[in-house]
Parts: C-alpha cells; structure tokens; sequence
C-alpha cells in the first residue's frame, strides 16, 4: 500500500480546502463519525472551506439543513456548490420564456426556477403545451414514473429543438452498504443514445464546477490555484477533475475507493492524487498537538 | 435519389427470402398494406421465406398468431427466427439449475423456460433466493416496475457473477407515426454501464442471427449464401449484419429509412445495401405479368 | 433554410468577440478573404477581441506571426488563447522535475518547456531516462515517426504512473478542399484505449478554454457573460462550448458546417447556436453605412 | 484463487479443442514450453483440433510452417482458422472487380487475393486509381508507412462509398516481457471514428469465427456444440466468444490473464470460464497415467 498522509497536516498547507459530500462528509448511513472535529479544526485555524458536490437532488439551503440536522451546524449553505446551481447559470443566460421541463423531485425543482418561465414536471408535459418546452433538466432519479415520464422525455426531445441538460452525471450512489440506487445521469445517458443529441452536463469532473467555487473566493480577495486543495473519495471525478483544473487533490478512503483497490486504482487508471488519507476525519491525538 | 429496384424481380434471382418484421411486414398500425401479396407470390414460386426479427416479446408461435389475426395466415410459427431463440439456445448450454431471472411480460418469459430451472420474474428475487440466480435475461421493456426492478436488477447483478444475457439489442421502436418507446436494449445498455460487467446479446446486426436461419434450411438441404436475400428497413441491423454474414441484401423504405434520406445515410455510414425499394410489396401490375 | 443573420450587426450587440480561427478566420488556402475588414471595423467601434483555437502546434507568438505573414498585422499574440497553454498551466503545476516527453514539432515543444524540467521529444526517451518521465504531451501530429513513437508512448504509458495529456482534442483537420490529416487528438485516442488510462484533456468544447479567456478581460476589467460572443465553424466543439459557459454564439458557414446542412445538424444534434451567419465577414457595403 | 482445473481430464471429455494461438500456444518468445505433449496426445486419443486466431498477418500455411520451424510439425494448415479467412470470405461474396487496397505485408494481402479483382496496397492507390476501389481491409500494422498510409486510407474513405473490412480487431499484441505492440485494430478503430462510417469486423469475440471452424467439421461429420471445448488466455475474446457461441470454455493461465488476476477479472467483468487451468500443457506426470 502507498503511503498513507496525516490529514491535518495537509489541510495545515493549503488555505481553502474543496470537499466532495458523499463518501467524504457523509455516507448513506449519515455524516462520517468524527467529521464536525475537522469542520471545528478549519474555523479555528481561519481556513476556508466549500463542499462541491454534484448532487442537485435538493438546493444548498436544504442541503445546509440536512447537515444541521445530523448535527453539523457548521454548514453555511453559501459554502455549497452543486451541479444544480450550474444548471440554474445555464437556463438564466440562455432561455427566455415558456417552459422548463424536468425529472426529480419538487425539491429538486426549485434550483431551476425563475419567473421568466414556467418549471413544469414531465408529468405535466403534454400536446397542449409541449411547443412552448425551452429545455428539459434531468434534475434528481426520484419524483416521477419512470416508464411514463422517460418515455414521454424521449418523445419531446425527439419533437423539440432544444437544449436538453444534466445536472448529476453520476451513473449510480450508495443506498446502503451492499446496495447503489440509479442515478438521474444514468438516464440521461440513456435518453440521449436513443434521441441521438448531445447533452449539455454540469458536474464533476467538469472544470466548471470548480470554477465556480474558484470565483465564490475571487469575488471577495485574491486566491491562487496553489491555496486550494481538493478532497474527494472518486478517482473519475474528484481527483481528475480537480488535477485538471490545476489543484492538489486528496483521496480519501472512507467512500467509493477501498484501502485495498487504491493503488491497484491508481496504477490503472493513471489518475494520481496528490495524497491518499483514511479519510477527512482529523483525530483527537492530531488536534492534541 | 439512388436507382430504385423492383422488389420482384429481385426475389426471382433468390431462393430463400429473409425479412426482417417491424418496418418490413408490419408498422405501428398493423400489417404493411398489400405484403399478402408478396407471400402469395412467394408460395407460387416455391420460394422459401424466414421471418427474422429481434423482437423477443412473444413466442414465435404468439407472434405468428398475431400475424394471422391480422390476415396473413399464410406464416408458420417455424419461418419465425427470433433473438429470444438464441436466448434460449444459449441457457439450454450453459444454465443447469437454479433460477432464471427476466425483465419482460410473462409471454415474453415462455422463450426461457426449462424444466431445469425456475423462471421467475425480477419482482420475484429477494434475499432469500439471489443466491440461486444463475442467468439474468432482459426480454422486453413492458411487464415490471421500472423503478423497483432495474434498481433491483442492477443490485443483483453486482452481487453476483452471472451471465447478463440482451435478448433485444434495439434502442427504441415505433409507437405511432410520431412516438418511439424505450426498447429493453437501451436499459440493457445502462445497467451494462452502472455494473461494469459484459453482457452477452443477441440480434442483428449479430451473425449469429442469420447462421441460425441458414442452419435451419441446412438441416433439410443443401443451401448457398447465394440463394439468401435480406430484406430489411435498417442499414445498422438488417443491413450490415446480412452484408457481413455474406447475404445480398434489400433496404425498403417502408419503415426507419426514409426515402429522402436513404442516400445519404448509406453514404455517411458507408453501409451499402445490394439493392433499395420502396417496400417489399408486389404490386398487382407485376403480379398481372 | 433557416434566417441568416448579418454578422455585423450581431458584433454591434457585443462587447467583446470570441473567434474560431479554422474555418473562421483561416482556412487551408489562408486567410479567409475579406477577414481585415472585420478586425478594423472591430478596431474601429473599440470592441476586444480573443481568437480561441485548439491548435497547439505553435506557440502563439508564431501564430500570431503567420497571420501578418498573410497580410493581417493586426493580430496581437496576446489576444490568442490555445488549449496548448492549458496544457502548460497544468505542466507548471503538476510537474516538478524530471522529463515531460512530448509527441510533435519543435516549434509546439515551445509551449511546454519550463526551466524546472527536460523537454525530449518521445523518440528521445529511452532504458536510460524513461523513469524521470513525469509526463507525456500529445501537442501535434507531426515531427515524429509514427510507427516507432506511437509504440513507444504506448509502452512510456503502460510502464509508468505519469499523467498524459492531450493539448489538441481534434480527430482530424482539413488539407485541402478534400483532404483531411489525422489529428494528434485521433492518436491520443487510440493511445488511452490501448493503455486503459485516463488521459486529461485540454481544448474546447471544455469549458476551460472560454475561462481561460474571460480570466483574461476579468485580470484588467469588469465583464458579463452576457457581452461576449462565441464565433465558430463547429457545432460539436465552439457552438456546444460557447453554449455551456454560457456565451450567446455564432454559427458561420464558411468552415466545416456547410450552408445546406447546418438546419439538419442543428436538428438532429440539438446544438443551437444563437445566431447563424454567412461568414465572420463584414462587407464593404454595410460597412459604408 | 479459484480451483485450477487439470487440463488433460478435460479434454478427456470432449471431441473437439479450438485452441487460441497466441497466449496458448505460443508466445513473443517462440512456442509455449511443452505443448508439443498436448498435440501428441490428442492425435494418440483420436481427438480433433483447430486453432481459431484473429492474427491475419500470415496464411494459414505460412502461419502452420511457423510451427514447424519451431518444432511442433503436427500443425495442420488445414486446421488453422483466421480471420483473415472470413474477410477473404466476404470478399469473394461481395466484391466482383476493381481494386481491394490493404493496409499490411505482402503476406498478409494473399489472404485476400483472387483473380476478379486486383489486390493493391494503400501506397499503391492514387488519383488515377482511387475511383477502381471497392474495398479497403485492414489485415496487419506492418508493411507500410504509417503517416502517409493513414492518411491517405482516411481521404480514400471518405470519398469512396465501399466497405471497409477490419480482419484483425486487437488493439495490441504482446512484443516482449514487458513492450506490446499497437494492432491494425486500433488503427482501424481510429480511422472509423475520423471517417465516422461503419466498419465490418471479423474476429472472436464475434460468433462467425465459431461458426466457421463448427461447419469445417460439420461438413465431414454430425457435430454437437456439447462436444466442443475452447481454450483461450483472454476473457473478452475467447472467452466470450466461446460462451456465447454455446461452447464450454477453458481459461489458461499462459497469456494475457495473469493468475493472480484470474478471479478478480472474471467477477468484475461477469465473464465466466467453465474452467482454469494453468496452461495448455498436457505435465509428463498426467500422461503417464
């Protein structure tokens, strides 16, 4: 096994430090034991921090309420950055009026809203008001019939000349320890082999997403690539993606990478971390000191 | 547009006709108008003719009974070569006991049924059971709970190493003149991505469609591929595979390929079918001759 | 046909220009006749303008060059923006010492050298150095022995853990009104699919591009999405890049989109360019009034 | 590890072995040690054998002679089946005159030689010429210049509406311990990706290579598929191939499929071999028995 960092003596060379959610911060039985000692660590050492997470099931304020509740109080929803909120970017610059169509929940909806044009669920699609769809936004895999909504989503981009966008590429996440549950970018990648268009995807790996946690800082003082570092459980999205963008990155393992895969991981996929850490857990011993 | 044939005189060059269904013999409506008369000219000339088509949603004898409903009663259940044949070959070879379990209507599971095994639904596994589960068959899109059971096939297909068999490798098929309907392939394909295994499919384009019509005219005489004509309405499926199994082949333009398209499909896919006709019916004038 | 627009018109509404340079600016004959007129109208009105081009061949004070060479001395290199300097920010940030081996010319090895570390082009790596091979460029197709280098970046790749990174993700480019040339993106391809590895990739339609230039106006003004404008020949890479940053864009047709598809592609891909125009040229005629 | 099966008591129980040659016969450093035992043995025991291999590059009696200078002179030219067979098969069907260019050695091109038309190689097409062409194959990645052949097959394809056959579908060959070398199937993966036509593929793991070798037996005798066993060294090829086609397969050890790997690749691909063994090798030990 390659060699395993201390995590807080990471973080200790970086002033701002780009969380992944799932897998790092929490899992699917709640918040990683232990993870509100290294949130306490980052306030007390002045550190910035914001978690960027292609999960657009829920909107940032939500999503800060679900950390409150499982005891996380910490979590200011302006340090959270998701794929929906890219979206949302996306559908203000470039539709005018009529109607944004998705596939999620109502929850999920409310990232894509604005009064310039109406949100309609699939469900609510239909010949009557079908001209005036401007786009369709694959948002979360839960609040609709799959064997109606993705057939009707097929048949309105086949008729439709319009972007169709995906706010989650992520292909499948964990349910429980054994099981994983579809995920919405799965679909999407289904309807779009069938309609035979390109989609538009907002998320990790994507550069973007990392943008536009960079320019949260930008807007406020002066920051440089070398400052920030990324930590992430997944090599395909996390790591490469915040390599790409020019960051150092972590691996941690407390999430989709095994301790016994990740060098195996690693060699054969060509996408090295910068570090690899048990997790994003600071100890007791490391704050003692 | 391309020289365009008569369908007649091209199958009095053959001996054995092999057509494909959907698009060919029948539309989203019902039968193509008049291919009654095709058949009749057939069984005059003592031509032979296979029905090879990649729908495994019902048994051959269920589909020639749905072909004589509509009044061509002249076609034998034995003149129907399906992909969920081959299905069914390839269980009979590998699987010894144990559970079988499909996504599709309980017409479609008759194919898989063996005396050996049970079949049983994916609704039908639960913890109890998927250690038996030696074979998962994806049939047809209609007869499960999308939601439940492709998350429930995925799970099992990840706990377990079995063969994943694609009865269908279609993407979509026609609903009405404007709607299409997610085909079993396309879920076949997405769960394929989320478990990162290999499935194993059959159809066309797939030679082993066509040996299996050829090797049923080989068991009672003798045959050369040049006897064999293909007709079919897809350059990706019916074309190519009838191409690279060594058979001539006919595109009609009766159903995918559309008549102002068909040129430049064939030059942009480099697919190059022998002949093109309107559609594979015999005109009464050409039957007067 | 869809409604043509008048490009000059379009520029009128924009502060700042984005351009394509192949198919745009240039093509395999040169310049694109009439282009100067459409820099000095640009001059003119005080609008900016950035050529974003996915050519890593020559550093941009070469391209620069080869624009005045031709008669368009108003090009400033500073105002060209190629995913090969991607590819260096990453180098600078990823590579500390040892040896970057590159595929390409001399005069693309440019980009990438950095006193910190050796610049060999691949047929200079060897038994003797391959172990200080921190990282391996894909920058151009030529400059190298095809046969011999590619198998060696294969081997380079398979033997050692190092990022490879692909600075122009083009398949192909044209030579000629018919000829086309294998790009080094096509190579870089086949590579990663040999190897198994995942290869970073720099060039548009990735978002990282159109920052890369934004990033440029924002170092020394304030600037809205909403005042730039896309210009491009290609729907899979300027149109979808231009769109997904979120910058209104311009289809011309003067590259590889021709005049009678560009309806047909915009359909059947789903990538919808703002607007659609002729050429990047500004006629005599409307510059007069 | 899995249990390691004994190779001699299963061939024990079948008629008929298809061996894979690379990997299982041989390797980069000429014959696999021992298997001359294995040859002798299946001649005193009655049984038959074919050697089912995507290498193209040579005739079956070149390729049988190569055996012979080795030392293993049982190898029957007559039971060696290639793909290069099948693509001369559908050549004969399919072309009538003109030219077939290759890309290959002048070894590779008898494969496809035949009086009705004229066998060319790449290099030898130019303008006076190029309209003759009807088909172009891709035998072997030697015996021409990669940069002009390349390129000049990508611009042939793109102006000729013709087939393009691809008679070897590996991405790589092993050249040594530890260098592999880039296959015709790569680079025929990446002119279809720039031309964006469809290729015609022979080769395991498709059926057709089965279904060749089943009917040269058939032709002499009735034949079951129970009685068949295919050897091969890689899952996504003989493996595959075999199981699909309805035969019972051994993975042996001696190739591509490392032994400590064996388990972990056949969960993680779902592939799954009747059997493993170590190699092909028949040990003095067994035969004494």
């Amino acid at each position: 096994m390659k060699h395993i960092d201390n995590f807080r003596s990471i973080i200790d060379r970086y002033q701002v430090v780009f969380f992944d959610a799932f897998g790092v911060l929490k899992n699917y039985k709640g918040l990683v034991p232990g993870i509100e000692k290294t949130f306490r660590y980052l306030e007390e050492q002045g550190k910035e921090y914001y978690i960027v997470t292609n999960d657009a099931s829920r909107s940032p304020a939500q999503l800060a309420e679900s950390y409150h509740r499982n005891g996380l109080d910490i979590i200011d929803p302006e340090r959270i950055v998701s794929s929906g909120m890219l979206a949302k970017e996306y559908l203000d610059l470039k539709v005018k009026d009529g109607i944004v169509a998705f596939m999620g929940t109502p929850e999920s909806a409310h990232y894509i809203e604005n009064e310039r044009w109406q949100t309609l669920s699939i469900a609510e699609i239909n010949s009557t008001n079908i001209d005036k769809v401007n786009a369709v936004v694959f948002m979360d895999d839960e609040g609709f019939d799959w064997f109606e909504d993705i057939n009707k989503t097929v048949n309105i981009l086949r008729k439709r000349t319009i972007p169709a966008i995906v706010a989650n590429t992520d292909y499948a996440y964990p349910l429980s320890v054994n099981d994983v549950s579809v995920a919405i970018g799965s679909i999407a990648n289904m309807v779009e082999n069938i309609v035979g268009k390109e989609f538009i995807r907002f998320g990790k790996p994507d550069s973007q997403m990392f943008m536009f946690a960079y320019d949260l800082i930008r807007d406020r003082r002066p920051i440089n690539k070398k400052e920030i570092v990324m930590v992430g459980d997944t090599l395909f999205t996390d790591i490469i993606g915040g390599n790409k963008f020019g960051l150092d990155t972590v691996l941690v393992l407390s999430g989709n990478t095994l301790a016994e895969d990740a060098e195996a991981n690693i060699h054969s996929t060509g996408i090295v971390p910068t570090y690899i850490c048990e997790s994003a857990v600071i100890n007791e011993g490391e704050l003692d000191f």
